[in-house]
């Protein structure tokens, strides 16, 4: 029986990020670290080639049974022992070469980053659906008038374009911080010597990098937890990005202001006890995701604080929150796409609420223009260009 | 493909708390709470008990898709649209009947407390079998001298006794709060009015209680959260008291203490790169539970701040951490049950240690006493014999 | 120099709150727990009443130089060491008698529970303004009907009663969370076996607890951090149960919804750049309280897991977010006191935006009624007038 | 009456970081702003280069009334509104041209960036320090052996140079991720179109940018929170990499271990009970720091999900959680210069623990060699060579 299939969760429930981030991803990816450390011990002549190519056909993922590793991991207290110990199994003779002088954290994070750096991938394509929609936006609606609110107030004119601007440029920080991180492999051994690896050592990490596709680190991490840390910031900012165009959806999406609608599609939206509704649902689960995703990042960051050579608790709690924040930031990417590039817009409603405000303001003599709203749409415009694929 | 079978969550993997919040097991709470309904509007005379009756006969769990469900649910932000229509399409005629004047929210609240209700029964057994180890190290132990630490440090004499004794009563302090809630049902309709239930409303609320064994509620609590906060706080007491015997057990069992051992299985405590070593595995993933059940709950407690009659995000995410905070708790419990039956303890070990901190204290001319330690367990174990079952 | 006299945190600048955390009154707090342990000895007989005596005499705040504390602080960790020796040393002779057998420990918990209590008594005032005004918000518009609004929809009818009885209902739990504790006194010298009392240990507890109008705990509770807990989950729900209040006013108060307007005051609400707006402020404040809180209360939740008979740092952690949990809920309860008593309520606009609602419902045949929405406002003024003072 | 003046949080009480975040910092700060728009206008000729020097000559911190303003604050829900009353008062003819074209946001938000750019300036001093003295311990102790220590046990043999080579990248880390923001101005005034500054508005930027030496964001940053989340992350990384060395050190100092002491000084780390006791209040202090980060530095990513043009609420909750950001980073920087500088190293007692391990792992045939640790230690000394000013 599977605990999760997505049911609590509607906002990653059947998106990519899921699958890339699922326990089957997981295994793949530490099967994947195991492969790569022998085939880099095979290329330095420290196993035979052959040795490599035997793990290498035994790690077939298909073959290994996730819900019984994911128990026997209570013995060791993490899945890379009973994995070593089927794997050994299935590679015949090659076994003895197996995990060479490696320490189940190696695996497990190296197979963490391997995850990260499949799921950014698809979190950074759905970034850029998104950013390629609201600079379409910003671009078409860069002089259409609407109210500036501030504290829920409306305070002075601004342009829908301005806002899809800010919502660009909050995205496109996300997506740099996202973009700019080389997540390692790790290589320690036991306690972060490399004890098992003789002299060519050292030569064996670009190596294990090279096969990996991860960056070189300088030292093993095994409790310095900077590639962790650095991913739970990017991914945090990425939900909050897309937070923050979510949580102004759902309000210019109020009945009152109805200034935009969510992509309008056959059965979405509806209530269970509501016929007339229309929820603004692709921005509500976005929002869930943001809401969720500082406190998961945050575990991350508070496991910096690694004691010794390995966690007794720290490295086993970031697990799951790592992946939550995986999906949950995945699948707020997936939802955004569909809604940044399906947003409607009504620059009708926009005009009629504004002529309230202007009324307002003319009374206290306040200025009525949208300032420098378009040129600053067109800084936006540029950077966007600029930094785009 | 199942997004996580526990592979990177060994506290839980296996247990009875994981499988008691599982998709199938909130898919089954939402059907319970589907025809506890329509059974308490049967008896209320509101719809037919025959309609009630077929409700419930079309309420099979196996009948129902988690994955396609859980899919589904991202056009309504929840997974009971979709599972009305299920149920709906399999209660043929009586399908009119159901879900009658509730809305999703009544039946995910409902359920949500019926999972809680259900876990926390798993939870509170495994408590018991806690407090009752603890209360016999606590005895056999009162007078055991060793070595009490501050800062790391050997600072005075205490007993081992009073060490059990401070994790019982921790445990206790959790177990009296898990089990003092009272989770109730929900029911408001479409904005918390009752409104499809014309005047015989109120009395479906107890009614409806009755059906689901759950509590009657002053007001619905669409979004007047207490009932999630409530049991927030709980589990994040009860993995923080089972967190506490966790870091004391580490900390004992270092090389270099070596006060107690974990409970010796073989096959357990073993290390991927390391033949000699014996890791307080129970331990680490307690702990690791404890690290990451504060910030779950910190999610739940932050959704008080709930907008107008049904929140647009912090509902949402609440369900996923709820789960959390459920299954970390109580793999926490199942797994430090095992840990305190099964806990060797070497006095001959204590008493060395305490050589040294008593030749240091002997020097300074301080007290060599164990002071009221023995006193202060009886105390303890009054409570425990007062309270227990 | 300060550093905090509340420039970065309006809601609680200024409150009663705020001067009943201030470093002079956790000063004080230390000294009566000094004092109160003296008394609590003399009682016993352990020390001389002429001692205990000298010692209050000796106890008065406006001697000790809090910034100088604070600097000397940093040699044992925490600020009772260097309290202790300015305390001795004006005590004079008595000064042999004083902190006798106890640790910093005992004090500075002591003096947090003291401090806990003394701020609680002005939240429970303050919360006891709000849950009276609210229920006359709830009754005064116990059928006042106007729309109910799921994720930001109008959805059906209810009424501004039942939507106050709903902020009466959660700040009236969140009372009695908080009301409910029964924070003890810590006393249990320097690992807690309270070695230094012989054998009259045990009968100081409640001598102590009786002097200083704390509960007296069944075991000293050093590392057992339930009393501390419990603050954090109470005050989390506070803040939340009045962040709830705030979100709904800071939405009804929005431009284009206008049901209703926080009390007007000359000077209130202004803006630094638009003469014409009226900011919803005491709500943005009170909401900024709420957002803050959970964080606070997380690392509260987390020091549970607090290592052997005094922790390295979780201990130390506390300090700062307990106050800050206690001043945030504080100001927050003041602040929400005067929103909720000058609260403006505007019944023909709810009547207006109702309109467009109804018109909407009829349409798709739904109901127009408010249901049982009356009765559960009568449900909730039930219950507060019965738990009330 | 101070509320805080470093009471509770002995890790910066008296610490330079203590003082350029307190509330006389914030003020300056805030002038600094107001000081800065006006002469960058006066350049542009906006207003006269007159008024620009009175408004810089009214703006003496001291002429105003810390406490005074925070309370009125309350008002606006900021502190900007009344200090603007204030400097327009003290600023005479000049004060019509004050705060021209800005709101409270752009003032505040630029002050929270020079504060945090000055604090940064201390941190990266202090962590220099830190980096200076681990350089040293790992080089001088490249070669020396002691037992690596995972999951609490003793595993296989590393060198202490390998563990403060650990600490050297980790802090060298963060520090490279705290040098690299560029905190920007904000300007954007009332609802970030700039439409107070005509057609000169977009010039305006780079000139407030140059006067108060920050950067020049692409977008007014309102709503926008990248430059606070970016500090939030970096920050974190600084308290999670000083905490790191801090749990080690606590570790390395427990009196079965005793490897390391913190550096003596007469009366510290006394213990108010146990007159033999030296306690690594230094790391202590550090961790306490390390432990509250986390859930401050979450506070500020959540704070992304900004609405509109001003959130009411979330920008509020930043002003306190970023200031114990900086103040608990840098009074961990400054408190591990001096740990770091005179951590004392003991390389008998290494080789002594270490005896115990190499017998067990002869036993098992294991390798008793350090492996790479050497080469590793050169790996960061050279990348700290390379890097460092």
């Amino acid at each position: 029986m599977s605990s999760d299939e997505g049911l609590l969760s509607p906002v990653r429930a059947g998106t990519r990020a899921e699958a890339a981030t699922a326990d089957p991803a997981w295994l793949r990816a530490m099967l994947d670290a195991e492969v790569g450390l022998a085939r880099a011990q095979a290329r330095l002549g420290v196993i035979p080639e052959r040795a490599a190519a035997a793990i290498a056909a035994a790690a077939a993922p298909e073959r290994f049974d996730v819900a019984g590793l994911a128990r026997r991991a209570r013995d060791a207290g993490n899945p890379v022992v009973p994995l070593v110990a089927d794997l050994r199994a299935a590679a015949g003779e090659a076994g003895t070469f197996l995990h060479h002088g490696a320490t189940s954290q190696d695996i497990l994070d190296t197979a963490a980053m391997l995850v990260a750096v499949r799921t950014r991938r698809l979190i950074l394509a759905d970034l850029d659906r998104v950013l390629a929609a609201l600079a379409r936006l910003a671009a078409d609606h860069r002089s259409t008038p609407m109210a500036g609110r501030t504290l829920g107030q409306q305070a002075v004119p601004t342009t829908f374009g301005l806002k899809a601007a800010g919502w660009l440029a909050g995205c496109a920080d996300a997506r740099d911080r996202l973009a700019a991180l080389r997540p390692p492999v790790q290589l320690g051994g036991a306690a972060g010597t490399m004890a098992g690896y003789g002299d060519g050592a050292l030569g064996l990490l670009p190596l294990f990098a090279a096969e990996t596709g991860l960056a070189e680190p300088v030292l093993p991490w095994h409790t310095l937890r900077t590639p962790v840390t650095d991913l739970a910031a990017a991914l945090a900012a990425v939900a909050g990005a897309l937070g923050k165009l979510a949580v102004d959806v759902i309000l210019l999406a109020q009945s009152e202001v109805g200034e935009v609608a969510e992509p309008s599609v056959p059965g979405r939206g509806g209530s269970s006890a509501m016929a007339h509704k229309r929820n603004p649902v692709l921005a509500t689960m976005i929002r869930a995701a943001a809401l969720q995703v500082p406190a998961q990042a945050q575990i991350l960051l508070a496991s910096r604080v690694a004691e010794h050579e390995r966690a007794a608790g720290s490295w086993h709690a970031e697990w799951q929150p790592l992946r939550e924040c995986l999906r949950l930031a995945g699948g707020a990417a997936e939802t955004a796409a569909e809604l940044a590039e399906g947003l409607e817009v009504f620059p009708e409603r926009m005009r009629r609420n504004l002529d309230e405000l202007c009324a307002l303001l003319a009374e206290h003599d306040e200025d009525l223009g949208v300032g420098s709203a378009p040129a600053l749409v067109d800084r936006a415009l540029h950077r966007h260009r600029r930094d785009g694929s």
